[in-house]
């Protein structure tokens, strides 16, 4: 099978499976994020109360965890909820937005990534360099880095917490073990909207409820969001319409567009 | 009268009076709700301060009860504010969002209807089943059940607690006492984007502010809202240009549409 | 050099150094509003933990504080960002939603004054008539006077607190000591999308990161907010179309777009 095959076959399982998707998200992206589960196919739920997550979390396929805009009792209810889904053994994307522009973000991340043991560490340039460098960062939630530069940071890091990581860039890397897979699709664009970085960890949240492997999931949310990225930029005059054409893309997504574009390659 | 008659007698009552409607509800829909109430001819306000949502619920004209993203604190102001809304007689809509699928969602819900006795509880199927035969949801806060496998269920709260029961599916199906309307307008690319449940629930707070009879105000909403769905999707490429054309249809819809389209009946 | 040369001067400064704004807002505008400062060219954060904003805004160029959705922590964490920005020497814009409507608005509104001294205080006329006349509303977050009937109001707020006070309307008026300018540039569409006037403010808070002075930074981020307005009116067919064109416009805009259309006059 090739990996354009692999990501459609995934595709296709979200699309019959409708997996349910448990985000415990920042404020700033949860509409998005849930239209762009909804667009793909699964079935998206938002809830952080420390009363109802591990309720939730139990009915859920993959849980996400952003820590986008992060307090103390969202806190609690992430660790209450990572250690729910590491009991019953659901697949956990964690997004460390933020790492490095505050210890509050870092020493969270840091902790979740403990706790929760999660599938997968999907995050940008600079908040996975934080996270092994504790590098801080001057820019807020934009990323300083490309992914290249975090290679090393998501090597040791994979290693370490067991792991695949996925770092964003206008080539993103995914790395579990001795093994990256790049990704070169993508649009400009993309960094100009935001959000499109929760997506992407929203998305690796239905890729790993459909794929058991953790690394390969990840690489094919990571395609597709490039892929799609590509497509809506064709159609797009700014970022607003951008992000319009985006989900629209997702939800009309074809296997000739994965075929006809995929620049994957594996190292 | 004629049923458009009285849908486009509501319409025009909102667009003149702009009723001010206080929304406690989830994060995740309160953009597009507060744009939806805008383009309909209302006034939003959004606040959940234990501190203030007794002075807010006193200026407004209805108030929306949305549990979609419940949390301690959240669930107290939702209490104050319906008991100040029931002292001051303003009619409350209840959505009880998730209801089913966690504890806490369907106790919560089951204790604003208590406490609020609201004109219209609205929710899809499967929550108002949850509500009355405390079934377990299997997939977070989307329906399983259309609305008719809902009536029995509906039927019985609207006599319990004295409320019109609304309940969104590809056929709305409206209850209050022996009577029932069913409105087969709508688009299978509605349940695609989230928040639309929420967007009915937001439209119906407009109509019981213009309309005494909340069984007819209840079937009002759902009516344009499938009608504004009909329209929308003509000229949607997805479920993104869907939403977007969806509200600019609220704002534009003209009697002619309300006409030409309504597909209402009344048992 | 004329006000669009200047008003474009700062525009490529925002271009250029994308400064970064850290705001804490309402729920309700979190996502249009950093979209609008990436648009525009600014790098937004949202933070609002009592833990993080201190941290946080002192990797900021301005900090924005929106009480759109006020809650008892987050006065805690706006009060905290406050002070610290002003230690810092960071400006900060102040918006004021909903004061008149509850107590709670009006007084914490004004506590923020006091405490953080902003730089600009951007609102609506009902708004700042109620910051000076206390005057209650009764319209929740809607205006019901238009800016010029806020102007005495302006003033005094302007000379008590040492700041410019920024007030939208039909026509926008901008008043500091005895200086005022008026913009009369804008759509009718505007009111009817719900954040304009938060992105309004977010804007503000993007020039007066890259002007010293907070009188023309108001005023620019005013005429920039009025004539993206008029371009997107031109294409859209509702206000969702209008919000989706209104940021396409904000990232596209052209120094002949100023130079051709400003309505600025000082008196």
């Amino acid at each position: 099978m090739t990996a354009a095959e692999a990501i459609w076959r995934d595709i296709e399982r979200i699309r019959e499976t409708a997996p349910l998707v448990h985000n415990i998200t920042n404020y700033v992206v949860m509409n998005t994020t849930a239209n762009a589960l909804l667009a793909i196919g699964a079935s998206p739920v938002m809830a952080h109360a420390a009363e109802e997550v591990e309720d939730m979390v139990g009915l859920a396929s993959a849980l996400v965890i952003n820590i986008g805009t992060l307090s103390a009792p969202w806190i609690e209810s992430m660790l209450l909820a990572a250690r729910a889904a590491r009991r019953k053994e659901i697949p956990v994307v964690l997004d460390p937005v933020g790492a490095g522009a505050t210890r509050l973000r870092t020493e969270t991340a840091l902790k979740i990534l403990k706790e929760a043991r999660p599938a997968v560490l999907r995050g940008n340039g600079s908040e996975v360099r934080a996270l092994y460098y504790f590098e801080q960062a001057t820019k807020g939630v934009d990323s300083r880095h490309d992914a290249e530069a975090a290679l090393e940071a998501a090597r040791n890091l994979s290693s370490r917490f067991g792991c695949a990581v996925s770092v964003s860039g206008p080539v993103d890397v995914i790395s579990q073990g001795d093994s990256v897979i790049r990704v070169a699709n993508g649009h400009p664009l993309m960094p100009r909207v935001t959000g499109l970085g929760c997506i992407a960890s929203a998305l690796t949240g239905a890729f790993v409820a459909v794929n058991r492997s953790s690394f390969d999931a990840a690489a094919h949310a990571m395609a597709v969001m490039g892929i799609a990225g590509e497509i809506a930029a064709e159609r797009a005059l700014g970022p607003a319409s951008f992000q319009m054409s985006f989900l629209d893309t997702l939800y009309e997504l074809q296997e000739k567009d994965i075929r006809g574009r995929l620049k994957m390659e594996m190292a």
